[in-house]
């Protein structure tokens, strides 16, 4: 459990978060005389605010997802999923393999009604606040109707989660213009614009628009995110990187760098990709989070606020009440 | 001529290029009465390097590429083409309409044998340089044996422009291992593995790898490409923004800004979309380079540059030869 970090990442991240909701109570799964050990540690309330089952497995992070489902019975992973299935948690957050935990949510919590495939989402920081950017990688190609949901999944996220009433939701595209890209990108903005849906449908947008803040749900096939996603977080590390340097190549630069300390300290932050929350699997009976894998406490304390803020904003329902929206002759075409 | 900055653009572009290679005469398409006084105000032996063709037409940038193939004849983008195509110029650099720019490209040149669709290359900035990524927009679906094209003309590139002997050539992937991906980077990168050609082909890589500088040459399809590219910059422009915002919330972090102003303008210039040269148009029988629309001198100057150095590299030379290394009974697969 845990991811790369383990179960002390873990302990400190909830410790964080109870201060933030100390309404929530937490379910461990895990190796039990380990996570007690770490629980008793702590001080204060906090071993009222958690339980720990014993969960003897774990689901490696180079695992593949159908060897996890088959073999990970025993897992830490497979057992948090089942205490939502059950009801007795409401959420799961974990940090392990992504692909094992899309399987394995998809076979123990099952799809939405109306929704074919689900979606990782991410979350963006833009000029104007944050993008909800899906599919990161659940769907490596996708058609029309899909892209269809995640446009319902990402503006019933941003409703009950970013609390915006009605998101604007764009296309990710190579050009504005209507006669550009594939099919699949042409029939969803056709399918978009005679649905009934509680958005502003804003037709295509192109890679720059995410930074840009243009539209509040930005939509795409899980390639196409995926890729965005992780070169949108390599340019950040490269220039990162370039300051870095650049602020060491003189002795006024270094004492601008000293100067600006603060400045700078809070523009990482902004960046920082343990503050986005990890991906969010959307379009399952039950939230799940996936924390980064090679998380900290703060990305894995912000990976449960995600999920509690999910949970309580009742995104499922949105989903469900939204999909019915979509014209089932359109859909059909 | 010039996209939306017009001609005095490209006469200051031509001062600065002629100075850093002497030994290269332009010849300028576009409105004769324009150009001839443009280049009479300019000093030295400008006007010596320099010959203008009257087109009386123009390709705004908003025609679709169809229309300005049957309607644009009369145009300097055709023109400046045509002059490729006969053979009295060896490269054509435009900073247009795009799509017009490719189809009349495609439709006078043609192709190079053995090449099935051609590709938009751009170059971008790296921990360790700068790498090559292809095809960043004019094919929005590509089969495997494209993106093997594709292979071949980044690595042919690489080696005639970046002067690298045996550059290295990634498929973008969701993922490095061999299970990942939709059929076609799979297919591609099994035949990609089986080819004989001067590169070294390091499999699927992710979109950060791009950035790390991992491979010399990325390898997409051109919806992907492009969604990328535009990321990229996006993110760019966004973290710049937050830094002139940061830079100026305390009267400390301003001071350290002032301090710092030589090593942010250093990084600046290292980001400038200007300076990396425009799309580089690959598997043409020609050289063709797009400036960005919205390019100044700088800009415009750098593409000129790019058109030279591809010109003398004799990139088209490399990729008649290599394409020949790729097994013809794994393309036909």
């Amino acid at each position: 459990m845990g991811g790369d970090a383990g179960p002390s990442v873990v302990i400190s991240a909830l410790a964080r978060s109870m201060q933030r909701h100390p309404f929530v109570r937490f379910i461990i799964h895990g190796d039990e005389t380990a996570l007690n050990e770490l629980i008793r540690k702590r001080w204060g309330k906090f071993g009222q605010h958690v339980s720990v089952r014993h969960a003897p497995g774990r689901i490696r992070m180079e695992e593949k997802p159908s060897t996890a489902l088959r073999r990970g019975r025993d897992s830490s992973m497979w057992r948090a999923i089942a205490s939502v299935k059950t009801g007795e948690a409401e959420a799961v957050v974990s940090a392990g393999n992504t692909g094992a935990l899309m399987a394995m949510s998809m076979y123990q919590l099952g799809l939405i009604e109306g929704i074919t495939r689900p979606a990782i989402a991410s979350l963006w920081p833009t000029k104007r606040g944050q993008t909800v950017v899906l599919d990161c990688g659940a769907n490596i190609e996708c058609d029309a109707e899909q892209l269809v949901d995640f446009a319902v999944m990402g503006e019933a996220f941003a409703r009950a989660v970013l609390g915006i009433e009605r998101p604007t939701v764009g296309l990710l595209n190579v050009g504005s213009e209507d006669v550009k890209g594939h099919e699949a990108v042409k029939d969803a903005a056709h399918m978009l614009r005679s649905a009934s849906l509680p958005m502003e449908f804003s037709g295509f947008i192109e890679g720059n628009d995410i930074a840009e803040g243009t539209v509040d749900v930005a939509v795409t096939d899980g390639f196409t995110g995926n890729v965005a996603l992780k070169t949108a977080e390599g340019t950040a590390k490269l220039i990162a990187t370039y300051l870095r340097s650049a602020l060491k190549r003189s002795f006024l630069s270094r004492l601008g760098a000293v100067l600006a300390r603060g400045a700078l300290d809070a523009l990482r932050r902004k960046l920082d990709p343990r503050t986005a929350g990890g991906g969010l699997f959307l379009g399952l009976n039950g939230v799940v989070v996936k924390s980064h894998g090679g998380t900290d406490a703060l990305g894995f304390a912000s990976a449960v606020d995600m999920a509690i803020d999910m949970a309580l904003g009742g995104i499922n329902k949105n989903i469900v009440a939204d999909r019915a929206g979509v014209r089932p002759e359109v859909v059909a075409s």
